[in-house]
């Protein structure tokens, strides 16, 4: 057979090991998928000694020489955070090295010149790994549908915020209790602040939303809201109205359609808790399992659902993507990038359309709803449901929102909270998937 | 721009005509994706007086000379149905076409001799339209997953099945009163014999076998019940135990460890009803939509769900192969191709474990249930649940057996019949995913 494929793989954690595993292991599937074999031409590690199930010879700290080696092909990426991950990954995209990467916060932050870079060399960049682990979900977008129109995608793409979320509504539990039990069973890492305040999804989401769009997205484009204000009445609230909670990543090509005005798209990126009715494919998503939901004009509804996160099912997608990029290398060519030639606006948060259900507590006097219906007028607002439930000289109000610019709902929200019949507003939360 | 690649459409049915419309509309979007505009050079139907909405230069009846043209670079073919479409796209792939198709029957009769044509000549054949609709479900399995071994692939993948089966539940109607339904409000043919039959979920198993495992499995392998033998009691009695009632398509790597000897690989692909968990992820997976649930030893478990038909979402799934194959034609290269390297041997019904659900009518006295729990003993079948509901001088007596082949299953239900105890078997049927 011909001379093998090197791969230099920078990082050996637990995705790390795990893909080292299995290019061991599949090693003659490899061969017969790639037509050539694939070998392990370095593992950069920072602590050798740390590594002793490994043979020496292999071992590097010296990240940098190994990725410009002439004796190495590929290069895979499961390092994560931004340095030294970037100049790793320019270093080897300039040296003509094809690139497979899990990591999610660099692309998020840094897709674009990493896209340019691999372009201008010809060489390939793939990142499946980086969104939903082992779902395949980029590719997908980035082909199967290329002849279609992507209206929506809608994810659960962090596992820990879903756990958590899960615990909340099966125990009745307040946001620190379930994070203390998610914690102590490694469901969340010891700072969870990365997964908890939506930093890991909205990451996922730029990715997403550039790939679903043909727009460059970064992280910081993305309005980003976590998990730690969603209280338990939120999720018995979401419970009353046939609702779950779960932190989404929202995806949307909004259009606008101006009085006599040329119809304009921009795309709003976003994740937030919401409220989704039970009955959505997304609500039964538990635990740690991602689920991406997407929407297209021709297509219509479809849905992706796996293991997000994990070594093994990790280092599955990376090592698909290393079929990918090894076959082109093999036949000299590149594969189909993601392509940004739509470059549509990004929408601020305040003018994108949302809904929300509010829960108030008000005096129970006559009066009360019509000037709590009247702020919501006064605002552009219009209601969909309105439920009412007095006890003594108290009520609950619950309502939900028909769609409106997020902006208007949230100076609704401000307003009530100084209205003097209002008492208290006790659960605001945006609702996702009601018709 | 440069020169525009040139298609020919061979077939302007639902599916045809939603092919051409998004050619024509989605024009701008899908140059910038391949690089180079993409137009149709001809259309191939029989009638050319059907189609008078389309400009008459572009029609023509002898598709044989189309798909030969000098001035057409890819062909998509979307005929269905074994002859001409065969002919046809042996003759475009010898001309050196790449060729697009939703061709389930020909895909799962002829896929490796169309394979070994597009090979030959260096072009591409896709068909991802040919099994689940608009899911990106093949290009998945065949790239995503390329890195990774699966053992299972189990799909919802014909519409009108489910939706039959989804309206026995509901209504406790019968096979004939639901496929009259059905009929009438247009979700089974006037001939539902290739639906109800499972002729066209056993094309879709034998492709995504064929895949799944690297190995050429043809329709003719797999083995085929339909659900027209399916009762209201079988639907009534899936419910008792938890469980619904599904038209599976199920293609399995099964793993022989013989005393002493080497471990041996085999498949298994079937297409039978199964009662199923309604907990299991397919189980909710209602009406006309489509679902396969992958089982991968990396990547753990997958879902891919969404439109199984339907001239609009089958027609995505087109454009997406089309966009593919044309960048590989841009770029002078071919896409990764299925493989049948690995050529594993297709394991008979008779030797597939399976499990059976069996409901009993017996009569109520001493001794009836140690007879029949002997009588699967006998057989080598072990049982799993039993329960028994006495009423008068009669029983019904439920079991679920452990997994055992399927010839001694099917021996000892056959042997239950003619004993003097059992009064009637009342409900046989497979049972998938419990644990």
């Amino acid at each position: 057979m011909t001379a093998p494929l090197r791969v230099a793989l920078l990082g050996r954690g637990t995705v790390g090991s795990a893909v080292q595993r299995l290019i061991e292991e599949q090693a003659d599937d490899l061969a017969a998928r790639i037509g050539r074999p694939v070998e392990l031409a370095g593992i950069a590690v920072r602590r050798p000694a740390h590594h002793t199930d490994v043979p020496e010879h292999l071992l590097t700290t010296d990240a940098a020489a190994l990725v410009r080696r002439d004796d190495v092909d590929l290069v895979v990426e499961v390092i994560g955070g931004i340095e030294p991950a970037r100049s790793l990954l320019y270093a080897a995209l300039e040296a003509g090295k094809s690139v497979v990467s899990a990591n999610k916060a660099l692309l998020a932050e840094d897709g674009p010149g990493l896209h340019a870079a691999a372009a201008a060399a010809g060489v390939d960049l793939y990142y499946e790994a980086a969104v939903a682990g082992a779902i395949p979900l980029l590719r997908p977008l980035r082909e199967s549908l290329a002849g279609d129109q992507l209206r929506r995608v809608v994810g659960i793409v962090n596992g820990t915020t879903n756990y958590i979320l899960s615990r909340m509504a099966e125990t009745g539990a307040g946001f620190a209790e379930a994070l203390a039990e998610a914690t102590e069973l490694g469901y969340a890492e010891a700072d969870p602040t990365a997964d908890v305040d939506g930093f890991d999804a909205a990451a996922k989401a730029a990715i997403l939303a550039s790939l679903a769009f043909h727009t460059p997205v970064s992280a910081a484009d993305v309005h980003r809201e976590g998990i730690s204000a969603v209280t338990a009445t939120d999720v018995a609230r979401a419970a009353e109205i046939g609702c779950t909670v779960k932190l989404l990543a929202i995806c949307e090509r909004v259009t606008d359609k101006p009085d006599g005005g040329a119809a304009s798209d921009s795309v709003a990126v976003r994740v937030h808790p919401a409220m989704i009715p039970t009955t959505h494919p997304l609500a039964s998503v538990g635990g740690a399992f991602n689920a991406v939901f997407v929407e297209a004009e021709a297509a219509g509804q479809l849905m992706f659902y796996g293991q997000g996160a994990g070594g093994e099912p990790t280092a599955s997608a990376v090592l698909g993507d290393l079929v990918a990029v090894a076959r082109n290398r093999v036949a000299g060519a590149s594969g189909q990038g993601p392509t940004g030639y739509a470059a549509l606006p990004v929408r601020p948060m305040a003018e994108t359309p949302t809904r929300y259900h509010v829960s108030l507590d008000v005096a129970d006097k006559p009066g009360v709803l019509a000037t709590v219906a009247q702020e919501f007028a006064h605002h552009g607002v219009s209601i969909s449901t309105v439920r009412q439930d007095g006890r003594d000289d108290a009520a609950t109000l619950v309502l939900v929102t028909h769609s409106a610019p997020d902006a208007a709902l949230s100076a609704t929200i401000a307003a009530l909270r100084d209205m003097p019949a209002v008492r208290g507003v006790t659960s605001v939360l945006r609702v996702e998937g009601l018709s």
